[in-house]
């Protein structure tokens, strides 16, 4: 059986073969952790954008959308706290001139324990084969128990550390642990310093000299800044949130995972204003709609799970990650967040503007406190082709590649094919494209055997194939093959846009959350 | 009668008092040439890209959809010209510090010696009342001539040194016109220099520095460069199009006119890739579907014009502007190019990576020429914003704004009212919202007075309201509201989704183009 490492190559492999993602600028060598999407995948990513948009827009009368610039004004991240605290720690090799980061040597070393610890596990379960019980060595084996020491001692410290942004002491564990470029091989390090994530570009030209902005590292500042605009304009009342979804700038030092962590990503941002007080409770209610939302992809539900967040950042009172099982483990791709007041009475102290809500109700004013929902739709467009993934054996030991996704998100809705290019077939199934195109994507496809193009359709996850064959002339019906199941039926060419429609429209899954 | 400069300032302040386009990071007192979309701007937004979007996809089967990243490869730009040629001329003021473009200095001057002639036509026609003939006043009076003839030497003399690139002549015009800085008054400037447009940003973070990159400033590149890897997961031969939709940055040092010109926009471009021989038949082609697609949107065919472009640029064999009809006069909104294959060829050089194309019917291969239309969003968006604001004088003295948005285009579809906030009336509404809303934007408005209720709606251009009465209770029938003829009719509840899908759905837009 492929490992999940395999099973994840293959699915990235598969992604570049079919149109979904590729290597931004391949033919000049890539650049490093930015991807493009190709016709595939734009129609994938579009669909799942329109999704989360639609349940929050159409669903919610209290929620409406903004779409606000990747510039803005510098001062916006110094309140945000951005420009002072949106760091990561990065150390040279004096020898190898290589910067990398400290926290993740220092993870590295954790992994190395880590692997030391499973190899003697595993050398154990060859030696003592069935009888083995693996719970109890890893309880009694004395150099197991010598590493787990080890381990846990130097992830506590590495907590600390990190807790307490103290760069020399993260310097010392690497020095302490002997931790060597593995360029150079040399333990000859510079000192640990800060380094801002934020990309800068110069905007405008004076004489006097430009001003320095940043590309947006998260879309929510521009949810905040907008509050008093869209409040006031939109005669919005609390509780009331404002939906975005756009792209954010990381200047990432170690991306990984495809398109997992990359240096310009999408982002769908929710903040919800509710009354100071009312915030736990309304957190509550985002965390399980969040949750829901997910799952009425139907991509299974034990593919879920929340991870609630003990330790908190400074201005939230309660977070948790949905994460979803990835081939690389369980990975966070959305984030529910009570971020309390900090980020309006922020924008009140350096823009010197009010920003306060007049209650109707309480017959009082108050700066409004926020539940975030911030989703990554590049993480929710990997997660979806994960478990979309799939490789069939067939019977009669035919394989096939097939791409379960949850139909209104499928790229193409439909594929029509005249069985054979002859007898009139092609016509009548363009006839039947040009009925079902204005409403869903619906490709034309006549070249090579029913079969290659049936493989075709579902490596991009097209739910339905339509043949036209010759009973089609005589009696307007054709043939429905279903992706999943691969079972055909007999249909009448007037039943074809409600059947397909039902199945592949936003409407029903959206139903499913009212 | 308001003058068109007075016509746009209403319209500006509307777009900002009904949340359609707020100043961007306003309570920061904003960030120049930048803007964010509201709560109605965004979806108007949207309701645009997905008609242009569907339009280029669904109805072409040899159309497909990209989505590439911002950031691409630093060679890419030196590749297509960007890095050595898309620049400004700029010039300094020792005395003010102030920067200007040289060349609209040298414009400004050309409108002040026509503002001079206008001046002297006004004075005439003031002295000879309705005898007064302007044309022939034009062609005789000795000032005017003189005043006509320096403006024409003027031009061509501009005309020429922005065609040569020529920043040493420029200087001279701005000195020989004796033109002067508007802060400080005098004419103490310093040398022409190039300008680069682009915006620049380090990328990653290494010992030994970073690389830089620039943030695109079209889209189009990101076209040219994954043509290969669509031409070959697609299967597509040629004649094809590759569709994109994304941002793109100039960092414009005078930038003007609310969204027409802003330091960041959105663009949507296709690239359509044909036989080379073949691109003038398929020019006129996209020339005559991409001015269809903007009069199908019945905005008044007389708004459109064509602006051939006598000059072309170097990489083009023919170009031209669809040009519409904004307060400030005919500007350009969408250009259609014939590009040759100066792009595709460029890459082929700086990548190394041969870019060709094997036609099977031809039996050989060669390197695709490509016509490109490309429209600006934010452009787009401001033409249908321009030509569906009225003011309208109503019977019994009353005065409306209402914005005549093609429906399929208006952020909200339909607002449903309780004529009362009781008798269950309120529910009844809810009711109705429930059907509606998983289909299309659905408003519940309850609050004020119906007159002021619709008042609202009109001024965010809703084609339809819903007003539930006493009667709806009884027989369930409602009264729907036209928002252009603001005629009222009594229909069935279980007829509204179909009646108002049939006016508000983009498929009816999509069939005119068909």
């Amino acid at each position: 059986m492929a490992t999940q490492d395999e099973v994840f190559k293959k699915i990235v492999s598969h992604a570049k073969e079919y149109g979904f993602v590729f290597q931004s600028s391949e033919i000049y060598d890539g650049l490093s952790a930015v991807y493009d999407y190709g016709q595939n995948g734009v129609e994938l990513k579009n669909n799942i954008k329109r999704y989360w948009w639609d349940s929050m827009t159409l669903l919610h009368e209290n929620i409406v959308g903004i779409d606000s610039a990747i510039f803005m004004h510098p001062t916006i991240w110094k309140a945000s706290g951005h420009v002072d605290a949106f760091n990561d720690p990065l150390i040279d090799n004096r020898d190898s001139k290589k910067r990398y980061r400290a926290d993740v040597l220092i993870e590295e070393q954790i992994a190395k324990i880590e692997d030391k610890i499973e190899k003697e596990v595993a050398k154990a379960a060859k030696r003592f084969g069935e009888s083995f019980d693996a719970d109890m060595f890893r309880q009694t084996n004395g150099r197991v128990l010598e590493y787990q020491a080890k381990r846990d001692a130097l992830h506590e410290r590495f907590a600390k550390a990190m807790n307490d942004g103290d760069l020399d002491e993260l310097r010392a564990i690497i020095i302490d642990e002997e931790i060597v470029c593995p360029i150079s091989g040399t333990k000859n390090w510079t000192e640990v310093r800060q380094f801002n994530l934020m990309f800068k570009t110069e905007m405008g030209s004076t004489a006097d000299g430009a001003m320095t902005v940043y590309l947006r590292p998260e879309t929510a500042q521009g949810i905040f800044v907008n509050y008093l605009n869209v409040q006031k304009t939109g005669r919005m009342r609390i509780p009331f949130g404002i939906a975005q979804i756009g792209k954010a700038f990381r200047n990432e030092i170690v991306a990984r995972q495809f398109i997992f962590r990359m240096r310009e990503f999408e982002q769908m941002e929710m903040q919800f204003f509710v009354r100071p007080g009312s915030e736990m409770e309304w957190f509550k209610t985002w965390k399980e709609f969040r949750l829901r939302w997910h799952k009425a992809l139907g991509l299974g539900d034990e593919k879920y799970r929340y991870h609630d967040h003990e330790k908190l950042a400074h201005y939230a009172n309660a977070a948790t990650d949905i994460e979803f099982q990835m081939p690389f483990g369980f990975k966070e791709v959305e984030g529910i967040h009570s971020r309390t007041n900090f980020d309006l009475s922020q924008h009140e102290k350096f823009s010197g503007k009010k920003i306060q809500y007049f209650d109707p109700e309480l017959n009082e004013s108050y700066t409004p406190y926020v539940i975030e929902t911030s989703i990554g739709v590049d993480r929710m467009f990997l997660s979806v082709l994960c478990s979309a993934y799939e490789e069939q054996e067939l019977e009669g030991g035919d394989k096939r590649v097939v791409l379960h996704l949850p139909a209104p998100l499928a790229p193409v809705k439909c594929a029509v094919m005249p069985l054979v290019r002859k007898d009139g077939l092609p016509d009548k199934a363009r006839e039947i494209v040009n009925e079902l195109k204005f409403d869903f994507s619906t490709h034309y496809e006549e070249k090579d055997s029913i079969g290659k193009r049936y493989r075709r359709q579902d490596a991009i996850g097209t739910p339905f194939c339509i043949t036209v064959d010759h009973q089609t002339l005589e009696d307007n019906t054709v043939t429905l093959r279903e992706r999943d199941s691969m079972e055909q039926k007999r249909v009448r060419i007037e039943d074809l846009h409600s059947l397909i429609h039902s199945q592949v429209s936003l409407n029903a899954l959206l139903r499913k959350l009212a």
